[in-house]
């Protein structure tokens, strides 16, 4: 009984200082982990007590073994695992639509609670938006558009919104983003955005998310009619 | 190397057999599992197989194991223990506002969508919520009250939205409503809300939406201060 526990318990804290470093970023996502003698050394374990941890890890989705190559970091929280899988299962007017309600909260406690820092990030964000655009570098676009949506996000200094945003949003974001866009009325739309934040017009900050989520719709429903 | 990938893959199948009936609630939450040595016969499996998969339920969140007790069910879906999880390292506030978003959004794609057995839904709901307020049946009210803003929710038939909504909002939504309501206007709004909806005006649905996470979050913020 005594022995049961103390394995149990060892294999909890291999979980957890694991765990750590993914969170930590010490075990960044894409890397491969250490190979087994290594970690037994590491945490003084035995191997079962080490695999068990591992595959606990595994089946939170936070690690993924390839037979033969090793084991990833494929996610950094249970909560970024679990979001993007949930997500997977999900229509992109159901994303489009809780994103809707993420982003005009988001961006109406940002007209509330911005500092001139989280405006000039803002900035930052979208004069590379602009640059990327001018010189169509879409990848380089998407990626600077979605470090633009969260800069307004995290201003609205709700950790849970944030939170949620990053993980519900991050790969869809990216993929409809790189599918619809490729005008340059996307870039006066950043700027018109980040203008209502400034001066704190909350009506007219959530008009412009209504109209870039209505585009967003409008231009995935035509893409997939004439596919 | 054979019996490795086997033991693997028995663990994994063992995994998935116990998550599908907690997830079809064959294995509702609250349930004591059955004892180890009939789920090695169910299964088929060794004691160490059958551990080594319940222990990857417990660390998802699906199972806690109490000493001596026996392993009982405590959530139904990973989703459902990853959020709670996170929703407990949150604020009130940063909560609410994140069900201002939600809510909604929900209400005004309820106008857009529901249907004749949604609003009977809600009405029955309603009625409830009223004759046990008028009964001063407290913890009553309160689960009426999150069943009508479930029902609400569902007419939304935005499926990742009324995961979201069940999975960080059940247990707050209670505490909150149980120390926050008790007077009469609010079964007033209800009736307010549902006709809205019925009526598909979804601007004054949502400026209902508004008014009663207001009251929540100044009721809040004045019991803290009083306290």
């Amino acid at each position: 009984m005594f022995n049961k526990l103390e394995k149990q318990s060892l294999v909890d804290q291999v979980y957890a200082q694991i765990e750590q470093r993914i969170k930590n970023n010490s075990w960044a996502i894409g890397t491969r982990i250490p190979k087994e003698a290594e970690l037994m050394e590491q945490f003084g374990v035995s191997r079962n007590t080490l695999r068990e941890a591992i595959r606990a890890l595994v089946h939170v989705g936070l690690l993924s073994t390839r037979q033969g190559d090793g084991t990833f970091v494929i996610a950094n929280s249970e909560l970024h695992s679990v979001l993007q899988k949930r997500v997977q299962h999900s229509t992109v007017v159901e994303i489009l639509e809780v994103r809707h309600a993420l982003d005009r909260e988001a961006v109406a406690l940002a007209c509330r609670r911005r500092t001139d820092d989280d405006l000039q990030q803002m900035d930052h964000y979208a004069n590379l938006c602009q640059q990327h655009m001018d010189a169509g570098e879409i990848p380089q676009f998407v990626e600077a558009d979605f470090k633009l949506h969260q800069a307004i996000t995290a201003a609205s200094y709700n950790q849970l919104l944030i939170d949620l945003y990053a993980h519900l949003f991050e790969q869809i974001q990216m993929s409809i983003t790189s599918t619809t866009v490729l005008n340059d009325s996307y870039c006066t739309g950043h700027r018109n955005l980040i203008q209502a934040i400034r001066e704190q017009h909350s009506e007219q900050a959530m008009l412009i998310v209504d109209d870039y989520i209505t585009y967003f719709t409008d231009r995935l429903q035509s893409l997939d009619h004439s596919s």
